[in-house]
């Protein structure tokens, strides 16, 4: 028996990280497009040593609540790597994070706020603005959004602010692209964008994040990878137009893509039954351990099928996750993986063939990394919460 | 301005209980079914000071995990009124609540490992099994089921074990039943069940849990409460039937009846904004706070209108909760309430009239007593997590 083995049959249900898939991934995006400043988004996945292990590869941190940021920090990012842009801060959230991150205004208002911050503590400061662009991914017209501040309105408003120098802008639209021809499009739609801010009175642009959008492969066997080098190659072509042009720092941020994939989520078969001839695998924190399979099997339920849209970050497509029996080949047949809550909605998957399984068995559950462990309700029922764990070579 | 608005004021986002209704909704099943034995389903809402209040009303707890029955012990129930039923428990689970509770047998195999376990200690204990029967709600025929242990097959099995007598069975088939007509034809169906269970060589039925089935009114507008009194006088019928035949106590598990509307959900309202018309509040700790509401609006999104069956226990209807905002009442207008969180699926209710409201406002979300703050991914991108607070006169 294996190392891996050993570990799970101890440490089940857990979340294992692969540090090597990890590093690859991120140098796949450096190697693809030299230049740019990659922002791991922290909410996808803020486990301390997976934070520490892309922190180490040079990427800084997208934020998306105060405590994300003062996390950033703490696994050793330097401030200005740091960008904390979600909607609705607070006074308190921004007192918390004074100093520590670059702070993006998600709304007219929120700029008022920082003002009034920045006047009481006597202080300039640069901030970035979240826009909600004129355009939508598919280049088609803008549409409302919870986010930003619609581009029209940026245009009217008053941006000079005695303590305020406005000199970046952040855009994000939609997740998981993997269509370089849709992505490329949004980028150079991008730059146009920030190169019309730029044109405002108040504002001096000197980065543009645009946001995510690389999307991650879910299923191989359906989903063709995002062509990262043609990706790479608009953006060089962006870029060399910006060094004549606005000459702004360029920032991607990572989404899922870094850990999704180099995360597993491990859980032991505590029981097998059969009723009324279908057989059930019960395995241990189920909705409560790793979410995703479960909202995938209520939305199939309720929609007639796995819609084919995915509702980020709660549900991806049907075969977002593979699931297998560690150690066993053999002997298929078809079961529903279900949890041990007092819940009929407590389900991995439904009618899945596998190999047959017994009680003490590891099930896998693949594509763990990102909005796994994170975006699960684990308090529910009070049953044992599952740990988390950087798998390293070390541990071979 | 009263205490309960000044407590808001510090203390939003959070859940507020009230006591008062808590104890009216426990007299209320109490007066309408007297002689029956309530469990408190410890899963709804397991804040402590909810529990306790419960267990001074002299109601058991149905606990769902180990941890639940530590959890119920240390709110002051006795091991006699505390009853342990769920799938895939382990030896660990086991040996954990050993003592400590009445173990309902979720399948065959759990029998042989608590067999296992009573040998090992030289004991010989009583249990009860939990049955799938050969009738579903509504008097059809079974359905498979992850819970228990199919009719047929227990009256196949060999019950006879040296260390355990079974002496009671558990049934629950479907939760929030507000048809009385329903509700009865199940319960008499359960009783017919228990003899039926108890001519089996190594069982001698001493109690009957009869599961939940006891709906909440989540909209007083479309929905009729539960006639209680009739399901109080069909239970009356059968104990006097139950007198002269199996002479087992009457166990009834309380669902979300208790807590449900006794509870309420108050975040605070950081930002407005319009985006292409539409108006946004953006309010704190919405899907982690509270995860209910964005489900509905998921389903909602991915069906084409809110379903009209339960998906219990993350969805029941579209009008699940009521949203208003605390001491406004004028210049209504349509808005999305979202949350601060980044990503889109964070919402509370799309499109919906109310009182104009401003930042620092307070927004209430009504029928948050149960799976409310229990169901929520709360670590979700790292914010401040809501608190808990029974209300009590001493607040007043």
């Amino acid at each position: 028996m294996n190392n891996k083995v050993k570990f799970l049959q101890q440490n089940a249900p857990c979340y294992l990280y692969e540090e090597d898939s990890i590093k690859e991934h991120c140098h796949d995006l450096l190697n693809a497009m030299p230049g740019m400043d990659f922002l791991y988004s922290a909410k996808t996945n803020p486990f301390m040593p997976v934070l520490k292990t892309v922190a180490e590869q040079g990427f800084g941190a997208d934020t998306a609540s105060a405590n994300e940021v003062l996390i950033a920090q703490k696994a050793g990012i330097p401030y200005d790597k740091i960008y904390y842009s979600a909607p609705g801060k607070t006074l308190q959230d921004l007192e918390k994070v004074w100093g520590k991150c670059t702070i993006i205004a998600d709304s007219l208002s929120e700029l008022a706020r920082l003002e009034q911050c920045a006047a009481v503590k006597n202080e300039r400061i640069a901030v970035g603005v979240r826009v909600n662009p004129n355009f939508s991914m598919n280049g088609e017209s803008a549409v409302s959004s919870k986010f930003g501040i619609d581009e029209d309105q940026l245009k009217t408003a008053n941006l000079c602010f005695p303590h305020l120098k406005i000199i970046g802008i952040h855009v994000h639209l939609r997740s998981q692209i993997l269509d370089a021809d849709i992505l490329c499009g949004y980028y150079r739609n991008c730059y146009m964008l920030a190169e019309r801010i730029n044109e405002l009175n108040g504002v001096e642009i000197q980065f543009i994040n645009f946001g995510s959008g690389i999307g991650t492969v879910y299923d191989r066997e359906t989903e063709k990878p995002l062509a990262l080098e043609r990706v790479g190659q608009t953006l060089q072509t962006l870029r060399a137009k910006n060094h004549n042009g606005l000459q702004a720092k360029f920032i991607l941020e990572t989404g899922r893509f870094v850990v999704c994939n180099a995360g597993t989520y491990y859980t032991r078969i505590v029981d097998r039954k059969i009723s009324c001839g279908k057989t059930y695998l019960v395995v241990q924190n189920a909705m409560n351990g790793f979410l995703r399979p479960a909202i995938a099997e209520l939305l199939r339920q309720n929609v007639g099928e796995f819609p084919k849209n995915g509702q980020e970050p709660l549900y991806t497509t049907g075969s977002q996750s593979a699931f297998r029996i560690v150690g066993r080949n053999e002997n298929c047949e078809t079961v529903d993986i279900v949890g041990n809550l007092c819940t009929a909605l407590d389900v991995m998957a439904k009618n899945i063939t596998l190999p047959h399984a017994e009680i003490g068995d590891i099930l896998a559950v693949s594509n763990a990394g990102s909005y796994g462990c994170t975006l699960t309700p684990l308090l529910f029922s009070n049953q044992e919460t599952p740990k988390e764990f950087l798998w390293t070579k070390e541990n071979e």
